[in-house]
């Protein structure tokens, strides 16, 4: 067992995926970010009314996959072909749920782009209600999903659905 | 109970901080990845002979740190002066554990600085392993401390220390 | 009458700005996209139950008034501290109106972080809306106002209001 | 008639084109800047013998089309494979007309890019010319022509040529 | 003789490399920074024990391979499909001595993000030193070799090997 | 002796620099691109009529100052306030001469913003002229001169002048 991102010298490396054939590639990553109930219930409101937070943020994940070779080092930059972001208010839980699921036809996997739109949504939900409720905190950001690609399939064993 | 980062109409802003007098303003955050017991030997064994993940993990935090305002939309552009980040790992509990300082003299706060400095070398973790490891989750990201400007000292409850 | 943006030797430069006082300093800029009625009318509506065009390019125009020294060559990086982005509806001429106001307490100017907002937030408006309307046009982009700074207040003439 | 960049919840995506086929894409972009006739001359005269306003915003211009997916929110990342953009001092109308052309072997269309460096180009020569010319506008920028992909040729009925 | 950058107007262009075939193009670069030999012993030394100069030369010269476009304006924005960067302390003629390797498949070559690559890790080893050796000096970047293309596979005749 | 960007384990830092004062700091840095006689011949001729290499490498020096922190990583973000690069042909020695002046007030130095604008100032030109001379070497990039801050006035020994 290694990690590919070393060379034998233990130099850091993008992979060299040149010899990949080029396949549609999904992944769908997900994360949540608690908050309290009155922070839930602003939110609720507040994006009936004055504004919201829910959909600031979505744009920001969205956005932020494009980042995602200028954010994490050994990323392959790729013409990503669709992103999308979902948010939902989970009243009972408290928390705000998010959903990633990014696509490319490519060499490589879309796994990080996935991630990074989950993670810079959730940041985007802590930056605008931080005002109100600075103890949020964000958990549960996983792979859940991806295809494509020589791996295959693979699915997370325990996915919140 | 409101939301500052909108004004009377519901439309987003980026609040305005003119007014505001500049101080030394400090946040540390941390965050967490949950990884395999045998992903976390491996990147134990291999930061001594082949290669650094968390080397590479850290780093990639701190420039993430000044990329803030690129990634979360209503921050402000800030001349940070000052960044650490630190990665443990935690052998006991099959995590590393990830914390991050920002510092600045300036007229607004540098938690989102610090929180995006946590995700982002938290996300270069599961990158580096991830061919290994697909199962790893990124959790309790959160504010643990923050010192500075109009709102003064907040420390966290629960802080894992 | 001479260009501030070239040396004596026609090289283009980035004015230094060292000997400036620091100054409150704010920029009024607007512009307009105009549409055919039936892409009002749908920007409308589906602003209230399927999606808010307005929302997408507000936001879009805030971020982008942070990347102006990544876009404009001469631009001083600036750590600004407001800005405001407003889209309004105008039936009436078949236009969406953008206003975009930004602050900063530096020493130069932010006419171009607000031209800039509105220029990207008229850009966005366009993308969203292309695939029902591609003669769409982008039009009387202008500063409207700015203040602070040695050459002090200065208002458009013709400025729609 | 809907909006392509968003799904049946109201959320903003960026379109999936995984499904199209690549072609090649070409759109050419156009936009003027009226100034004071004194600019005009200004702007010409100094080109010849002391720094060139025209150069400084066509390479602004160029760059631009290359950073259109960091600034318009659901634009695709595109390898582009051909940017031109040409500024032309129009003395009779006291105007500098900006015309950029981009190209692209894929899977979705570069109306945006173009655009993108028109925006810039003209925010470019505003910002060289506003010590003299405060009062300047933006104006007239629109597609003129695109050809490529689903949607096929498309030409402006009004082009100014 | 002519340079392809520039029209027949004398505007710069990024080139049209639409009609070019796709082929697997490699690029090999290189550069040195000379520094005093206590230097270089202290790199060698701290590497070891506190903290590695080379390693983070070495990230940062893999992540300013993919900001390639963003700084040479002509650029054409590439999807890379492999980075590599190596850093050799030679105590022998008191340098670091970094050679860049970059892959892609694509319509056009990768030289240039191979001497970015080693122009900025270059520019990285001068940040960490320069608070002990002001006067080190970056020297002999030059392309090594090149395949791939219309052009072919190209050698630098005094490669230092 | 040791070195400012690591702390006590090893991790690498941003150095904190909020203790500092604030003063105005310059730096100059030079480099240079050696070319064969007839590439700089060609680069002067073509300069009077058809497109000018040497203006599009001085703007993309000075735009490359404005993204240093985006690419060496311990480097703080910086408000500069000034910026010029000069490149000069010198067809004695066969090489394109490149200076560049940076200057700020605040708490940190602008060595690596003049250096970096050098630097990429020299791949620019490498880049235009890449398709007539690939043995181009770019050398002899040093800081020359830097002012301002606790460590005071610091000149080059061996300064080309």
């Amino acid at each position: 067992m290694t990690l590919t991102h070393f060379d034998d010298q233990g130099n850091a490396v993008m992979v060299d995926v040149s010899d990949k054939a080029e396949s549609v590639r999904t992944a769908v990553a997900q994360g949540r970010v608690r908050a309290a109930p009155e922070t839930i219930a602003l939110i609720r409101d507040h994006g009936l009314r004055k504004g919201d937070v829910l959909a600031v943020a979505q744009l920001a994940g969205i956005m932020a996959a494009k980042r995602t070779p200028d954010l994490v080092p050994l990323c392959h930059p790729l013409p990503l072909s669709s992103v999308t972001v979902d948010l939902d208010l989970n009243a009972a839980e408290s928390t705000v749920d998010i959903t990633a699921t990014c696509r490319l036809t490519g060499r490589t996997g879309v796994e990080m782009e996935a991630l990074t739109a989950v993670s810079v949504a959730a940041l985007t939900v802590y930056d605008m209600c931080k005002s109100v409720d600075r103890g949020m905190q964000i958990f549960d950001i996983k792979l859940r999903h991806k295809s494509g690609g020589r791996s295959g399939t693979w699915t997370s064993e325990n996915t919140k659905s």
